[in-house]
């Protein structure tokens, strides 16, 4: 797949390719504050900081879209994808919220288990935008898309799985209502992420 | 209402046909799974089959729409029409999916009463969408919409309801949080049926 | 911050002014309504007229955009806007809905504060929408966006807050699923402020 060439002197790369670090960061804490058990303050307190820092990202993103008149794809791609990077950071910082307020200090091995697929899903988003970049990266782009659908319809499979096991087992309804919240939450992660694939693909479809 | 000429070489026209009428397909079986009282394994891999097909027509549109420079009507409405059609085929299966994850085996009067809504909605969805074509349709576009505008209160009065009927009586908190979810999901495939309808209208406006 | 000329002869301004102040009309009443403890008769249909006039107002902004060939800033802003303004009335009368099909009789001290907060973040959309028409209004409309950005983090709080509460000293389940809705739905109010400010924000930016 060949590639229209990109003025080096936007930054948008350099922009996204650090608004996906944070993801890729909020992801990781998440799989190691699962793993542990339980979310700390100190834990707590570090995602916050993440999700500000991916915020700013979003903020340059769209400012120096508004003040730019040629851009390097498509507008409205570009707003999509600041977006939804955005949207994964927070989403992820909302489910360890979740966890405080519903005061769960216990995890179970099915948000262990999602953790881990976020975890690789954002990994393949971050490869997938690193290859946004490049001319001669469409297979790394390509291969990361088809990673991140995959990711997404293993989610899928793993909320039907839990909410199954959830509803099947518990006698505590207001237990219930916690943990269909937080895995619904768990598996939106994946969905966004596949949103974000799709916008990459359409624009990698435009360059070629 | 008078209607600019569209080229016949864009199949555009094809695809949103063949989109809806799996969005149609997908709720006539669902009515028909209502109305036999609970999901077989057989229904429930029909839908999974139509809903892949419309996933591939979604697909193909947006391909077709990235790589056209000229196209019948706005880009964006395109784009709009696809993603929301895929979604009304999601949405139907996602009930079912629902109703398998939550064992659901006998189905209340209100999911059935629905389930006929739904049928309708999509129905004069698809006259909607089949108008877009022909110059002289003007008159059968917009009276689905307006057909599609009216189901869509129907159904929030159904919601409102069934939601009250629901909290009024439930003794069992677990089996309200399942209907609670079903009803709204029940109800979301009409508001989805109205935002087609609201970019069928705007296509109409911006073609007069 | 300076402005470029918008051409008088649009009235987008006045459609826009309009609609905000539905929005501003239903969370005042919404506050009323509170503050008196209880959902009316005459108070929900006062809200479901308000919600309609809304509406009406939303369709002539489409309509008129649908037909217009210039506009005074971005089509998808224009969109945007008319649609986010919609969405605050709707979710306004949507709380009160809840509150009737719920058969809540007795509002808690959260949603009171809610109520507060939403008054106050929908009068600064007001100034903000307000500040659009005028070249040098550049400073109100700024610190018109900061306020609805600090009011959207009080939310955040105030929702985690009344969650935590909730979840902590609920006995009755069902209970619990009526009050999580309500304060998530006062809290996405909040959220679609937020909206409009960053839309508003991205005008002012494209302007300068």
């Amino acid at each position: 797949m060949a590639f229209r060439f990109f003025p080096k002197s936007f930054n948008f790369f350099d922009l996204f390719e650090k608004q996906v670090s944070h993801a890729v960061e909020a992801a990781c804490l998440f799989k190691e504050i699962v793993a542990d058990g339980g979310v700390s303050e100190d834990a707590s307190s570090r995602m916050t900081a993440i999700e500000h820092q991916g915020d700013e990202v979003a903020h340059k993103i769209i400012d120096q879209l508004n003040k730019t008149f040629i851009t390097p794809f498509d507008r409205e791609d570009i707003h999509a994808l600041a977006s939804q990077l955005d949207d994964i950071t927070d989403m992820i910082n909302n489910i360890l919220n979740r966890l405080r307020v519903y005061n769960i200090t216990v995890v179970d091995k099915n948000l262990v288990e999602f953790s881990g697929i976020i975890d690789q899903s954002v990994r393949a988003v971050s490869r997938a935008i690193g290859g946004l970049r490049n001319h001669k990266d469409g297979q790394v782009v390509f291969e990361a898309c088809v990673e991140i659908n995959r990711l997404e319809n293993v989610g899928d499979a793993m909320r039907d799985h839990a909410l199954s096991e959830l509803f099947a087992s518990a006698r505590d309804p207001i237990s219930v209502i916690k943990w269909k919240d937080i895995y619904q939450e768990a598996e939106t992660v994946l969905d966004v992420c596949e949103d974000v694939a799709h916008v990459v693909d359409s624009i990698m479809v435009k360059q070629a």
